[in-house]
């Protein structure tokens, strides 16, 4: 089955989209955030729970299922679908950006990358064509473009043939793509220079891919940059299709990117965070180890009705994170997805009546509150 | 609200009886295995989860509970089932088996035990006082008496004169005990001396506590001489009082002391050989993490009908293990529970059509059959 993409509509003030996908019979609306599944699992969490918390597309690591078990054993399984028990969505990336953090910028050639299996250093080489090859064994419903994963802050000269480089692994990629439901999407790099995301994104549009990511963030700059590197990206693209902000979950960042245009988020954060004790809440982010919750009997967000909340106290999330017992770091994650998942809902219902701006000015002031 | 019990029915051939527990409104049978929650939570599962496998007693330890996050917090929370959020019957030991590990001999008084406190270094003591104190404000359904836990093998003497001593401790515990919903256990002790065990069950017997549990097993003694300890306790036992074998799980082992007269079970065995990757099954133990399981797209075990079997396959378990994905500890801990569940269902039923020996029988020479 073909993931298919509707645009519904866009806000009046902002670039803010509503959309909805529909996949095997159901319907998911956009914008969107997808939990991180690295290793055909989101870390703690079943199938079920995701789609009690209200996961639509999930995301898979191509990188990691390509060491482990190997794309082989995933496609005699069925697909990724059938071997994870998830008939929702699934998104993998390229492995670009594993790949790109373990490689020298001397092993990039214009072939692929040689790096070291973090595993067990042996030399590997991925290029274009095999990455959606394996991607194309793994099943996945949406597949990523390999690129070049730049290190920021580059220098306009690097990033101007990096992006070449990168326009040429697209059309290399899309030409192995054989011919089926997966759909594959393109990838903008280009920096902080309007002129070379412009130029990145007019190239790939010319390709007609089935969607377009935003690449090259979330690699230490500051918000206020990323927030433009996403805006010289998406008023190129065409509004039919996907757009999708790689590796960002940060609250006020789904809040601030969604209002550039995006509709499609990532970001491990929710699940990371929860095996360190840390859960989100409207006040801003707690860290449940703080001994100021040994005896605090409520849940860990008083306004939240997810499982965690409503069946359990701090206390008791503290002693468990405390103790290292996994089911802490479940309870946490189903609390760090499921608040970004209602947070998205806030976002569509926002942009619905027109009033994305006053609710990101709200939403900054409960979140990072000083007296908190 | 207090536990019951009643003994329906006892095998004409063997000593082995089924029972009715009540409580809370809900019943559940015996003979029964008890799933070990060692910090206020069977590790890596939820209550819901439990409840789903046929979980009915859960056990927890009061020696870590003590420690961390102490009884007062358990107790300020209401009670160990408002804490770790369980309806259903709680039983907790007396701390006595992780106090004696821990301390010298020398250590050893008619006061207490002294002892290191494994987290920190910081020393304790353990009193029979203390014990049944801890387990009233963690608020179990069924306690267990400050027995000592002496190793084996030891010598009639030695035994001779700590049998004294825990049939004070036992009495010691149970005039601290305050009149309410709490049941009490004393715990026949003796080592392998059926003079002692006699002697131990018999004066505990005059106590009059409301159940009766068999210690001094599962410390390196062959199954034999485990047999032999838990006969040598339980013929001398009043019919109608539950009877506990502690820290016995073997599935063989269940089969056994249940024809010599045991209701209740409990082992960390199911969770723990789920994070190493075991799982039980008709044909005996595998290893999930053997490499023949790669490319395997059967269940865990093709007979069995948990979550774990229902919905993923040794590939994919094998998978998460290998990765030290918590999802797969969890589903191995969903089947071996449900697996030990399900043996005492088969038990059950056996006992009632008087075939337990055949039963035995056939399951030894499915379990350990040569070719597997």
């Amino acid at each position: 089955m073909k993931l298919k993409f509707k645009l519904d509509y866009t806000d009046k003030k902002t670039m803010a989209r509503l959309g909805t996908i529909s996949y095997n019979g159901k319907t998911y609306e956009t914008p969107m955030f997808m939990p991180v599944g690295t290793n055909a699992t989101v870390k703690t969490l079943s199938p079920e729970e995701l789609k009690e918390v209200g996961s639509g597309i999930v995301l898979a690591n191509t990188y990691h299922l390509w060491l482990r078990p190997g794309e082989d054993i995933v496609a005699k399984a069925g697909n990724l679908h059938k071997f994870m028990n998830y008939d929702g969505p699934i998104l993998t990336d390229s492995g670009g950006y594993q790949v790109f953090s373990l490689a020298n910028p001397k092993d990039i050639n214009e072939d692929g990358v040689k790096f070291k299996n973090h595993l067990n250093g042996d030399s590997l080489f991925l290029t274009p064509e095999k990455s959606i090859e394996i991607q194309q064994k793994l099943g996945s419903d949406i597949m990523m473009s390999f690129d070049e994963c730049v290190k920021w802050p580059s220098t306009h000269e690097y990033l101007e043939s990096s992006v070449e480089r990168t326009l040429r692994w697209a059309k290399r990629g899309k030409d192995v793509k054989v011919d089926n439901d997966q759909l594959l999407f393109g990838i903008v790099q280009g920096g902080e220079y309007p002129d070379l995301r412009q130029h990145c994104a007019l190239e790939l549009v010319k390709m007609d891919f089935d969607g377009y990511s935003v690449g090259g963030t979330s690699v230490g700059e500051d918000k206020p940059t990323m927030y433009k590197m996403v805006e010289y990206s998406t008023k190129y693209l065409p509004e039919d299709k996907l757009r999708y902000l790689m590796g960002v979950g940060d609250p006020i960042d789904l809040i601030e990117n969604t209002m550039r245009g995006i509709d499609l988020f990532d970001c491990v954060s929710p699940t990371r965070l929860a095996r360190h004790g840390h859960a989100y809440t409207k006040n801003g982010k707690i860290n449940i180890k703080n001994s100021k919750y040994k005896e605090d009997f409520t849940p860990i967000d008083d306004t939240c009705d997810c499982y965690a909340c409503e069946n359990y106290t701090k206390a008791y999330v503290r002693h468990l994170i405390t103790n290292n017992e996994t089911f802490g770091a479940r309870l946490l994650s189903i609390h760090n997805i499921y608040f970004l998942h209602n947070l998205m809902k806030e976002i569509r219902k926002n942009i619905k009546n027109g009033t994305m701006e006053e609710y990101r000015d709200n939403f900054i002031k409960e979140y990072y509150h000083e007296s908190k």
